[in-house]
């Protein structure tokens, strides 16, 4: 196979990337290691920036997001009984997020895919980068026994934390920075009205909880715990109990609980690596950086990813104006580490640090006080919160 | 002796308190451990903010700060070789700070005090605090051999972080929280003109450098050392080595050296004591909290336990309304840790950390970059700067 760009993951990154691509011209394929059914189950963010938003709707996939996705103007911060409202239409002059599940995202990318024609291969394995620095790269990969090879102008590793791309840079090129944190996310999905029309993020002596939610149907609730805790230490009924003690009163009262729908822990990590291209190869997404949960960056980190690279690819295809590409890497860490640091902050500010000395734990106290005090801290809580500038 | 009010300590907050209470009409006595010149010879801080300032023109003492003192509207923060300004006066919605070193300040009211005739014994020695919790508190000293009792209707500990005052309230009753900081600062005052006419607040990968001065013919400068550095191991000319790799090469060039008037070592602390008040004594500034000076909260963090204290004894005085002593420790501790924050933040902004991952290393560059580049942000460290409201 011949095309332009070969793109490596059938996440949300790769396939917005593609579309976008293919809308301009731009021949492409998307290889995925797993099923279509397998990526359309997986349980991941549901809170989209305006960016991010803005470029599904450029990449004619915005349609059912808009009819279906809520938008939110705020959400809530609990602390010590009480409960908050962070505006961030008012305190981002204006801006707001989309609350639209990832899974519901993704299948609008598929079948806007599937009907345009875009390829994408499924169950691919044994994926190997070849020629990277090279004019001529190649992909490689078996499938049902088969060997196969793309060959192609440029390579999108958009593949994940766990995926070939990242580890296809030498080692002595690339440089990771990392941070683990001490604790992870248990996670409940249930088919419950959420207890609040807004996202509350509670902090508590116990832990952090978040509730959030995907539409006024279907809840998502986190609890932090330790790191050594497993999935099935947790019945729902636990879960409910504690999820209710770091919350309110008021709150707690409102709670409508129901059964587990998805249960899981993710450990939390800060995680970048840089440079995020090598010769022929751009990395977008998670292959390339990582961030906590606490403040929904995750997805919309990719965002700028992929705006950049296709407004790069497309300068190179139709301008023949390679700028774009060569800045790639920098123009992205730069907002990356952005992201990264408000990431870094939110959890920070909300979760209980087991090893934080007393003077820490006042400080944390305090700078949720200060937040809630102060105009400008509002302002850049909510600009980080509804999305940088690309 | 008796008084209405026995203040302990004879720096600026403890002189400041005294003559405010002693222009309403309020009796009181300031014991001091050492002479007027050792308290004299000391050299602390230079940058007030606008809430100090006021203060000392409602004390009658603000006379010379205003003919002498420089309005500063911005300084400067260098990094990997730029200097770039943050405005103030812009940011902060039109305050400004004074620059005006703490010796001056300090001799100008002991000039109004000694003026107006209210008392001042220096050189108290085995100052102890008797009846705190009774009706009718004393306080004892020893000096030039004889024994001495103070009658008073209520004590303030203003005599510093080694002072008596904290050490009477007992052991169960107070918390204290303390960060220690692995590093110091070498300051060196000299007669020279300074580099800047606005302070510099540098970031190095040498460690932070801060450009000060107490005037335009007498500079005060800063280089971050380790804990164990010696004063005897900084000669001048290693000092003003030092201090240069530290600016950006434009700023190094235009650097007049000069032998040093004082050359010393502090080390980094921040420390909160709380309660700030026990039965009828009140802690003030440095006896119940320090910062590092980066950020220059130092005697900032003072004026507002000034400000509620002699709102809150003239209250009872003048008014027979007790709210304000009542309330003193929880209005004084909520600003207080507000300037521990910011001071916190501005060291861990601006400093070099022996221990830190080069992920925590990443996350300053962006700090600051992202500081500078959002208007949020700079609102934000310029209502700090300058001084949160009472």
């Amino acid at each position: 196979m011949k095309v332009q760009v070969c793109i490596i993951g059938g996440g949300p990154s790769g396939l917005l990337l593609s579309q976008l691509l293919h809308l301009k011209g731009v021949d492409n394929v998307v290889l995925e290691r797993q099923t279509r059914d397998y990526v359309l189950a997986r349980i991941r963010a549901g809170v989209l920036e305006h960016g991010f938003a803005a470029l599904m709707r450029e990449a004619q996939c915005g349609e059912r997001m808009d009819r279906e996705g809520e938008i939110h103007h705020g959400f809530y911060i609990a602390n010590d009984g009480r409960l908050d409202r962070v505006d961030l239409h008012k305190h981002s002059g204006g801006n707001s997020v989309i609350v639209y599940g990832q899974t519901e995202l993704t299948r609008d990318l598929y079948e806007a895919r599937e009907k345009a024609g875009v390829k994408t291969v499924f169950q691919v394995e044994d994926v190997v980068l070849h020629g990277l620095t090279s004019d001529a790269p190649h992909v490689t990969y078996r499938k049902a026994g088969e060997d196969f090879r793309v060959e192609c102008d440029y390579i999108v590793g958009a593949d994940g934390f766990h995926g070939v791309s990242r580890k296809s840079i030498p080692s002595d090129v690339l440089r990771e920075y990392e941070r683990v944190y001490p604790f992870g996310w248990l996670g409940v999905l249930s088919s419950t009205p959420p207890v609040s029309p807004e996202l509350i993020y509670a902090r508590h002596e116990r832990g952090f909880a978040l509730c959030s939610l995907r539409s006024q149907v279907l809840s998502r609730y986190y609890i932090q715990v330790p790191l050594e805790d497993k999935v099935e230490d947790w019945s729902d009924e636990a879960f409910w109990a504690e999820l209710k003690r770091r919350l309110p009163p008021e709150t707690a009262a409102k709670l409508v609980t129901g059964p587990s729908i998805e249960k899981s822990i993710a450990p939390l990590r800060s995680f970048v690596a840089e440079p995020m291209s090598y010769g022929r190869l751009f990395l977008a997404g998670d292959a390339a950086h990582i961030v906590p949960p606490t403040g929904a960056r995750g997805l919309n980190s990719a965002a700028s990813d992929i705006y950049y690279l296709y407004h790069g690819l497309i300068d190179h295809y139709l301008k023949h104006d390679d700028h774009g590409l060569e800045n790639y890497s920098a123009k992205a860490l730069a907002r990356i580490w952005k992201a990264q640091r408000f990431s870094w902050g939110m959890t920070h500010l909300l979760h209980k640090f087991p090893d934080r000395s007393s003077y820490e734990d006042k400080l944390q106290d305090v700078d949720l006080a200060y937040l809630l005090s102060s105009e400008n801290a509002l302002g850049s809580l909510a600009e980080n919160y509804v999305g940088l500038p690309f």
